[in-house]
């Protein structure tokens, strides 16, 4: 299946087909030079997999995890770019998660402004979310996503046959996204979480997410409007995500509290019991100073208000600026 | 007087107007957070002058020259940036020449992925040349603008009595690039260098600089085609300049060498005495071995062919793909 998907500069295609990194070549121009950028979590072969089928690749490994989205291994990826003669008509594919995807977009959104990029996400959280979008970055300090482009990918492809190494944990992970596209736009996406098997409808379940995705992405490319109901659970997500230190809670188990303070108590009354069989996360203790305190530098800030989503039905959502201050009572409930 | 310029993001205009500085917020929206970014080189009042009319200022100093186009730098704007949190709504002053307009572009481009970028050129080739066609830029190693974003400012203030503190050399550095495009494309331009006084023409000089650039950058926005011939004289200057350590020749004289193997001898007979009518090198000794390795490396060059843009009448341009080691001929002349 193919989802093609417009954007300002160019449009793109999504594919989504088990076995596809079989077949990269029917999708990918990888007959050129080929920056192959993974990290030590993936799997070694399905880079080398992707490099079977490059006329010229070179494999660069990151560190798994979130300390890899610096300047510093940007720097590194430029460097070896630029070692390795790389033109404007060479490319990037990223072969991991979203860290791995949102560090190569960046990384080939830079050099020369601009070669082509490719990303092959392998978690559910890349496959279901930052595989769409255009948006790449590195972090900065504390800050997440503080530096980086709009820069969309010349193909995504989608393999769940990939997911089969992945812990159950990563899984849930990324599912939380989709159950935060579901609860803002899709009741009946919301309805698979709660009466059907997960496992046997995850290829139905990344699909209806990332349509979704498309059509918001696609009216909003720019974040300055209805993009920011992606942000949906993410204001004190991220907050919490930064306070936890980037490292103890995932980011999809963040998204899942953040969401709890944002819903009607009809909708978090089902939502609960969603998280809980996908076991994500429905409580836990924050220093709620803190994490205000770390919210009010995300990026979602804008002066002294901000644009908070809140669902009171599901598959329906609302926009509203609040003051800045207010957010910090919708962090009581972790007290 | 003002030029309007097409972008696929959006439309903008360039002000070319005497003392429009001391009007900045006239034409820009300074009621906001402002990252204005100089250089030690450039007057200070420059900077303090577009600082008085701003909501909330903050002026950055980088070191004069080459060196500041750095990922270093870059990491520090991006700093200063964060900690004074700038939200998306804020916005980055250029005020210098083109490595402070192509290191504040490319910091606003990147920060949140993109916030507004003014750019007040401080010098002549900076107010014909790089202020215009939204590339931006760093250096990493000895590769000039290796690492960068297509990223056009939101408004472009050109106050040619800020040339007045300018050293005579340095207005002949950005004349060259005016000379580049009235040889590709404006036989008028051109018999203005060779008729008129310059001084009293320099305004004249920029405008008509600016409209060939105009047209040239609507017409291929992301160097795909035409714009190359923008980089007349470019592929030997650049290689030039590299060999030279970046520090003792001018951008603009690397190019006005650069130009003179890719011309005819006619138009070489012509060229000749209006470079040095402005002081402008017209020979020098380099070593060409080590030229043409450096020139290899360049971004212009794809795969074993480069694209090279030559004049045999004043006002017209050829672009030919030529295999790399014929350049190495080109050199000779410098022998």
């Amino acid at each position: 299946m193919i989802i093609p998907v417009k954007t300002s500069q160019f449009d793109y295609e999504i594919v989504i087909e088990k076995n596809c990194l079989q077949k990269a070549d029917k999708y990918l121009n990888l007959n050129r030079k080929v920056l192959i950028i993974t990290d030590s979590g993936v799997p070694e072969d399905y880079a080398k997999t992707v490099a079977s089928f490059c006329k010229e690749p070179i494999i660069k490994t990151v560190p798994q995890g979130e300390g890899s989205k610096s300047l510093k291994v940007f720097e590194e990826l430029q460097i070896s770019l630029m070692e390795n003669n790389f033109s404007r008509c060479d490319c990037v594919v990223a072969v991991g998660g979203g860290v791995v995807g949102d560090l190569s977009g960046f990384a080939a959104a830079c050099y020369m402004r601009g070669i082509d990029f490719y990303n092959i996400p392998t978690t559910v959280l890349s496959q279901v979310d930052s595989s769409i979008g255009g948006k790449t970055a590195i972090n900065l300090g504390k800050i997440k996503n503080i530096v980086g482009a709009f820069y969309p990918p010349k193909k995504v492809l989608i393999d769940v046959s990939l997911l089969k190494t992945l812990p159950a944990r990563q899984v849930s992970n990324g599912l939380a996204e989709a159950v935060k596209m579901a609860l803002t736009s899709d009741s009946e996406l919301f309805e698979i979480f709660e009466n059907e098997n997960i496992e046997n409808n995850i290829e139905k379940i990344i699909e209806k997410s990332l349509r979704i995705k498309r059509s918001v992405v696609e009216e909003d490319e720019k974040e300055t409007g209805l993009r920011k109901i992606l942000n949906f659970g993410h204001t004190i997500g991220h907050g919490i995500e930064s306070f936890e230190n980037l490292s103890s809670l995932y980011h999809g188990e963040c998204v899942a509290l953040g969401m709890l303070p944002m819903c009607s108590i009809e909708v978090r009354n089902r939502l609960v019991p969603v998280l809980k069989k996908l076991n994500l996360p429905t409580e836990c203790k924050i220093d709620c100073e803190k994490v205000f305190e770390i919210m009010t530098h995300d990026k979602k800030t804008k002066g002294s208000l901000v644009t908070v989503v809140t669902v009171d039905k599901i598959g329906e959502f609302n926009l509203s600026d609040i003051p800045v201050s207010d957010l910090a009572q919708s962090l009581n409930m972790f007290k």
